[in-house]
Parts: C-alpha cells; sequence; structure tokens
C-alpha cells in the first residue's frame, strides 16, 4: 500500500483506538484538508464495523490537525441488521481535533438503481478543462489532478463569476481507484464555491455531511459544487460525486465561515 | 409556554443532563416524529451553549422513542469564538434513541443577504392546496397545520408521481410562531418523498442534519422536499424550508430506508 492508500491507513491500538500518522502531502497551507482526515476517520470506523462501507459521515471541525501522529477513537453506538453506528474522534496533541457520527453498511455494488435524478449539466469534458497542474513542491494540489471547469474559475484572475458554484474532474494522482475513501477526499476537495462571490482566504469548515450512494466505477469522478446562501458570514457547499459510468456515487453538504474580507 | 413550547421542554439536571417528558402529540404510529425529537436535542443544546441557535444538528436514529420521560445528555466538545459544539445523546430506560452533533451559534435577526439562490417555484398559493386536515384524536396531523401541493399528493390514492418531491406550507396549530425548534420539526415534518415512487410504509430515518440558516419570521413555512437516488434500499430526501418573506431559513437532508415492500 503507499500514496492515499497508506495516507489514511488506521492501525488497531486496542479498546476501540487506532493509530495514524497524518500526511504532509495533505496539507492546504498549514492545515490539512478536511477530506482528507474524514477518509482516516471513515477507514477506522469501518475498521470496527462489520460492515464495508460508511453511508453516512458527518462530521464537526473544531481545530486544525497537522501532519505527524493522531490518535482516533471509535466507540460503537449501534448495531443493527443493516447498518452499524459509531461516534469517533481524531485526538492530536491530547486536543479533539473533530467529532464526528459515523453509520456503516455494506452497499451491493451490483445493485441497480430503483429511481435517480440527472446530472448536473454543464461540466465541459476534459480536455476543454483546466490544465493539470504541475507539481507545487508538496502538499494537496500534488495528490490530486483536478481538471476544473474555467468558465468558473475566474476568481483566480479577479473576475469572480458571481454564481456559488465550480465543477470540475478529479482522480488521484497515485492511481488510486475510486473507493469510499477517495470519494471522502472528493467531497471536501473544490475551493469553496464563495470565491466566486469575491471572497478570498481560507473558509473553515465547520460541519460537513457526506453520503456514500454507491461504490463507484473506476475512472474520473465529476464534482459538482454549489451554495445556496451566503449569510452573516455562514455559507452552505453542496457537492455531488458523479462515477465514470454517470452514477451519484456521492453527495455532501458542508456549512462554512466566510473569508473575513468579504 | 404550552403547546410545542412545552412539548420540548427541556429541564436541568446537572452535569449535562436535562430531562425532558416525550410528548405523545407527535407520534406517528408508534414512534415519536425525529423532528420533534430533534427539537428537543437542539433546545438542550441551546440551553447549554452561551449561544442562541442550533446552527447544525447532524443526527443518527438508532431507536424508536416513545413518549413519557427520557434524558438529554450534553457533552461540550469545542468552544470556540463564533460557535460552540456539543455531543448530544437522547436516552430513554437506559437505551440511546439518538445520537446527535450540534453546533450552536447566534445568527443576526437582522443580517442581510450577501447572496441568495431563488426559490423553488411550483407551490401553489395555500387556498390551492390541501385543505386543512380534521383533527384525528392525538398524533402528529393535530400539531402541525399542512396544506399539500395536491399535484405531488396522488400516492394517498395509489397513483404516485413517479418523481420524488412533496412540498407544502406548514404552520404549527398552537399559533407557536416559527423559530429554532419549529424549523427542527419542519425538516421533517413532511411523508417521505419514495411514497411518489410507488413505496408505501415506514421508512425510518438513519442520519438527518439540518442547517438553521436564518431567523425565520412570523406566518407561513413553506416545505420543498426531493429526492436524487433511491437505490440498494437507500435514499436520500432534501428539504428547505423559506419563510413568509421569502428568505432560506433552514435545510436539511436525511438518508434513509425505503420501505420494504417496494
Amino acid at each position: 500500500m503507499s500514496g492515499f492508500g497508506a495516507a489514511t491507513a488506521v492501525e488497531p491500538a486496542g479498546e476501540g483506538r487506532y493509530g495514524a500518522v497524518l500526511d504532509a502531502g495533505y496539507l492546504i497551507g498549514e492545515a490539512l484538508n478536511g477530506g482528507y482526515l474524514m477518509a482516516v476517520l471513515d477507514r477506522a470506523a469501518v475498521a470496527a464495523s462489520p460492515h464495508a462501507h460508511p453511508v453516512s459521515t458527518a462530521v464537526t471541525f473544531h481545530r486544525v490537525a497537522v501532519p505527524g501522529p493522531a490518535e482516533v477513537i471509535v466507540e460503537p453506538r449501534k448495531e443493527g441488521r443493516t447498518a452499524a453506528t459509531f461516534r469517533v474522534s481524531l485526538v492530536q496533541d491530547g486536543r479533539t481535533a473533530a467529532d464526528a457520527l459515523i453509520t456503516t453498511a455494506t452497499l451491493d455494488p451490483a445493485a441497480g438503481l430503483a429511481w435517480t435524478g440527472t446530472a448536473p449539466t454543464g461540466l465541459p469534458p476534459l480536455e476543454e478543462c483546466t490544465e493539470p497542474r504541475p507539481p507545487t513542491g508538496g502538499g494537496f494540489a500534488d495528490q490530486v489532478d483536478m481538471r476544473f471547469d474555467r468558465s468558473m474559475m475566474g476568481w483566480l484572475d479577479g473576475r469572480p463569476s458571481g454564481r456559488p458554484e465550480i465543477r470540475g474532474w478529479f482522480r488521484l494522482r497515485d492511481g488510486h481507484r475510486p473507493d469510499a475513501y477517495a470519494l471522502a477526499l472528493a467531497v471536501d476537495a473544490l475551493p469553496p464555491v464563495v470565491l466566486n462571490l469575491g471572497a478570498r482566504g481560507w473558509a473553515p469548515t465547520v460541519e460537513l455531511t457526506w453520503h456514500m450512494r454507491a461504490v463507484p466505477a473506476p475512472g474520473w469522478l465529476a464534482l459538482h459544487g454549489s451554495g445556496r446562501v451566503l449569510s452573516d458570514g455562514w455559507f452552505d457547499e453542496d457537492v455531488e460525486v458523479w462515477d465514470s459510468t454517470g452514477r451519484l456515487v456521492a453527495q455532501s453538504r458542508q456549512l462554512a465561515r466566510a473569508p473575513r474580507d468579504r
């Protein structure tokens, strides 16, 4: 195991405790990416569960987590026929960095769709999106290959679109195939959609809930991010993740603080 | 205090514990409504917080809760300048019925909107919706006055619309004005949207996260429920709550199990 798999690995340490070594490769500035932390929390919950998939993960982020050793505490709360639920916490240097409620179940990779809405339209084909980003010498952008819809990236040049939307293609650079943990990373991988409303700077996630809806097929994932309201310093961001077969495989919503200079 | 206010009241019992008496008026069949339980959990979190509003509530429902005494356990996890977060559990007869992660903050009732999406269209005016339901002799429908868009209620007569959508107007019958706790009730008040896909019977909520986005104005609330995917026995349901001034005041998403006979 290497790359993303190794970076999110957890080692059982007894009594519902798991050790992890948080990887500097997932830094965005001075904070580890929230999706990366969710992947670690989800791995620990699944390790403690009889089920294979984290179907629901609700996380509240309390403090920035940094590279280095951390502990994941997994507390079983309910085990039923279909699902098992855990309270999961990420602890670093004796302080809780994040609390989560995670429900695990086993999704059938062959399950058909009883009903599905249609995919959002408008994401251009890969070759019309932004170019692959050259290596930055470490950090999040070196782990993921993201190709953005150019029409939603004007904020990079001081021309925000005026609509809180960002979409693009996503894969891990190391060849890690889409799975539950890659989905955890994907739902928090887009730049904050409020950048397209003229906001600048860090937009800390307060709460993020994501649901795994199907086992993703190999290939690129399409990410569609959008928001509904920015008010009183708070904004929401929904991300839908569609796999290469055109299936909705993950949904997330986060509540975040808008950068202060707006 | 009477009606909904009294039914959701919590009494401090020391050491982060609050007593509640769950009210039979919020039964749907043999289970208390999840939105009602969230209102009780949110009241306890706000009682323990320096802040006024539950801006984020993520709940996992483990077991049916029934009328009678219950205990709410509130554990502070992080207090910052803007927000304070708690783990909150509902315990009845020595068993945990629900676990929650609740973040409290204080929303400014006078806060302007920096940006908002448009309200969903298509909800007919009140007088064109379903008639007020006559008293049923107890239970949830006697507490809330809901007037549904008739075009989405064909499932009542065996003619589901084929689209997982239900919308309607909502208020409490006792005159309780819209507030955070009425919003908690509202986001889980609609019949399950999968009834419009031909499902019948009880659709237990596994996880529900809702965000309070603004202090609601007096008057009717407009509820817009919709789903994206039904697969492998799991479905999602989003509810947006718009107040009488046309402002988005709450957003929710739940992951639920579809009734078995589909």
